[in-house]
């Protein structure tokens, strides 16, 4: 297919290298220009703007939040360039509402919208294993599903409403962050009681929690080692909040939500934003008086 | 060995039987008498009283929570009439108060003290599948470690305190009750926005969360069946007691925990007490006018 | 003074009302043109669009959240009509950040912005006995005095930089707001142990708490009457949002302000959003299963 | 009337003393012997144990918690010792469950049980200023309603049982608890936004909160000026667990006491617990990152 890819950052340059090796012909644009620079090479062709990249049988974005999505897109006139029969395919993590606002924009210009958030980190990313969660007009779907195919390894369809592949993805995230800070909690309990963490955190991910989940951070929390970062914290703080705001907006109250933001900001005001978010294993010991630093 | 086998529920009654198999000389005792009869049918011994079986290389205690275990093993006499040499093997959930009492009595006699409580239900008990956490004096454990191999798949050692396998089984048993909580929150966000839930947890524990904790509670969760009870939310509840408990005698601050013990509360006066503790999924879902029963 | 006035909602026509009163020249506009008509006939002039009205010493605007004043001051064009001497007076409740936001567009203009938020309801303003929290440019604030003067009993200065009144005044409905929960849960704990709730909050409120904040909500939380709202619990969640959004711009967790969005949200679920904010004590008997309905 | 009076405390002394001044004959007895002698000298008799002391038609007690309750009235014997026209009249600050033995033990032995904690430190006691609450048997509160009003300024009656009165006190006690949190939370939102915080405090309890729970912890708060402690943290923390204790037993959840314990543990654990338990507004800076001791 003819795809247009805007965003090339970690995780949109693997996307965008499997989209080429698949066959596709792809026109990439990045605020950057490195990236898109070293895509060339790979057979990719490079756009000067983000306007000359949506005209294409598809364009996929993969840019960092709201407000990236924003500025490019509807501020920076890409929307505005496409044509009736590109389909719009947005794989970032964003609000519901921009969802919602983005779907309606599209419908209003009829355009078909696309929403395809992934579940896997730039690694995960380049070996082709994104488990891709999708929701849209099921026609546009169909359409695009050679680049799902070529992006990740299974895709996960679960409604006609775009909004609704962003509820399920933003609602994982929290489950991951969920389990980080029950890791958390539960290793302080331990420390307190003078119990190795690694120890203790290996027994239940051997176990009933033998999962990458928890397989992922347990080390870590165990070892307080939160640098290199796998996922920054503030922005899992970000995405922690894109679930309350989807609450909000509905009603629906999200205790550990509530909870996982006062840890977070915690980390943050102790100067963790910046390391992996499984640096909530301090904020518990902090908070116990277990370590002061 | 020469074992005392105290507390025939459905845990009990499935891990002295694998005693019995493994060849070891069992003598049991129950409150109610027909677990016992139904043991002497295949080669145990019945007492008539707690007293009566602890005369043995080592005595296993299974009994159901902190009353139990005072009534039947401090009150009953049990532990007046240990001899020197015998070994209390304690397989029970109890608080780590008790345990740390436990351990003081036990040693203020002399007698070894072993805390060995398990993970894993009836059918995983019959199945010789049990995960034993398992922490005392070393030699103790050592020589009553055959006992172990019988009962469960793998034995944990993780210190010579015997209060600290507790720690161990309660922080993990708050680890389950926080992955259900984190689904029902999850489930409940979804159904807010139109999406199956049953679908939606099905990506989850496919991938980040393909494990027991999280695939043995999704199905209940995203149906709303939560009869019969695998573990009952009550028993849930007293659980995330034994947590805050040891946190609070430690000034450990368990957020998770106490937003637990607040749903899980409410499930009990909304009369769920009995069910499985996945009830959870709709104390989320009634808190948020999802259902109205 | 010469004077604008915009925003005749209840609290808005009393002031507007005082400020004529004392004696000062108003031009007023409102969506709805009934109230300003109401004015006329108490010497106020009335203006057609906003814009006529900021051609004036001072300007006030008492409008009812954020989105109305974006509508009406940034989007309506009031803004950009504004001369060089004008004081605009913000007495509204609003966020933070559009405090912020407003301040750095009339500082870009050269004109003076003053946040004078105010504590009290329509009868407290219509008896002149509005508390004002006034923040902004000392000298401009030395300008509007007369007019603060004319509105309140009390104005509270608080610093040079707007937004410090806005936190001020949300800080002040947090604190009325966790006062309305400490109400409820205590009395939910009450008529869990046979108490009367009205007898009880009695002895609170003739003692230690003998002030306005809890003597106006015990009697309706006692016997269970939430209607009419004095001040609505949809209004309430609003201003709890926005003290979560100062605090989450700051890193600034708040633990009670979480507690109250989550039963505020139960509230608005259970249909209860326009009942006033003392519902909060239906919320609390809900969730302990004290009431059903 | 022939009063015995069973632990002098900064309480105890000052009730004991206003007794002896309203012209009773009271018998003392303590735990260390110097406030006793202290009293002889103002015309009490001083006994050598508990048990002489319940030889008279009431015996007050006002002793420091549950456990000193337990040793010196149920295992020092002075239950066993009391005649059957001894009226007991409690006035500690004790559990709802041990509230409830108590009773159920006095009744067995058919001995009048009445309940009567007060509100007030050790000042307002010596200024026979307490607020008394109190429940048990009408006619028991009736004979000894003298022994009250010698010691407080009003006497609450609130009920037949005499746990309700422990209710009611352990009630006000989490509700004062709030309210410094309440403060805490608003002040380093203040904080955080560059105002002062004790200008900021003094606007709230100038006006809707003018009333003594805010006025004696607004000024320390904001100066974060903890000692001497009028009420020790790690007091208060103690009755925000009876009070999530008398919640347990009955289904009630209190987030604003979960919230609470969370908080006062973070301070225990960072050596503030020996300090005012206006602490917690230490506990709110250091959380948000605004102070770093």
């Amino acid at each position: 297919m003819k795809v247009g890819f805007i965003g090339l950052g970690a995780m949109g340059i693997a996307m965008a290298r499997n989209l080429l090796r698949a066959g596709h012909e792809v026109t990439v644009w990045n605020r950057s220009p490195e990236p898109a620079q070293s895509l060339a090479g790979e057979g990719a062709k490079v756009a000067s703007s983000p306007v000359e990249v949506v005209a294409a049988e598809a364009v996929v974005t993969m840019l960092a939040n709201d407000a990236a999505v924003k500025s490019v897109f509807l501020d920076g006139g890409a929307l505005d360039q496409m044509s009736k029969t590109t389909i719009h395919v947005n794989c970032a993590t964003i609000s519901v509402a921009l969802a919602q606002d983005l779907t309606e924009r599209h419908r209003a210009r009829g355009l078909a919208y696309v929403a395809a958030p992934v579940f896997g980190r730039p690694d995960v990313a380049a070996a082709r294993q994104l488990n891709i969660v999708v929701a849209g007009p099921a026609q546009a779907i169909e359409t695009i599903r050679p680049l799902l195919d070529a992006m990740g390894q299974k895709t996960w369809p679960v409604g006609e409403e775009p909004f609704q592949a962003n509820v399920v993805k933003i609602g994982g995230n929290l489950m991951i962050a969920s389990a980080i800070e029950a890791m958390a909690e539960v290793a302080s309990l331990g420390v307190a009681h003078g119990l190795d963490p690694a120890a203790m955190l290996n027994i239940y991910t051997s176990t009933l929690f033998a999962c990458r989940a928890y397989q992922s951070y347990s080390g870590g929390i165990a070892a307080r080692r939160y640098e290199p970062a796998g996922f920054k914290l503030e922005l899992g703080l970000k995405d922690v909040r894109l679930a309350l705001a989807a609450g909000d907006a509905t009603n629906v109250s999200l205790p550990f939500g509530s909870a996982l933001r006062d840890a977070m900001m915690s980390a943050v005001a102790a100067g963790d934003g910046h390391k992996d978010w499984s640096a909530l294993g301090d904020v518990a010991l902090r908070r116990s008086g277990l370590v002061s630093d």
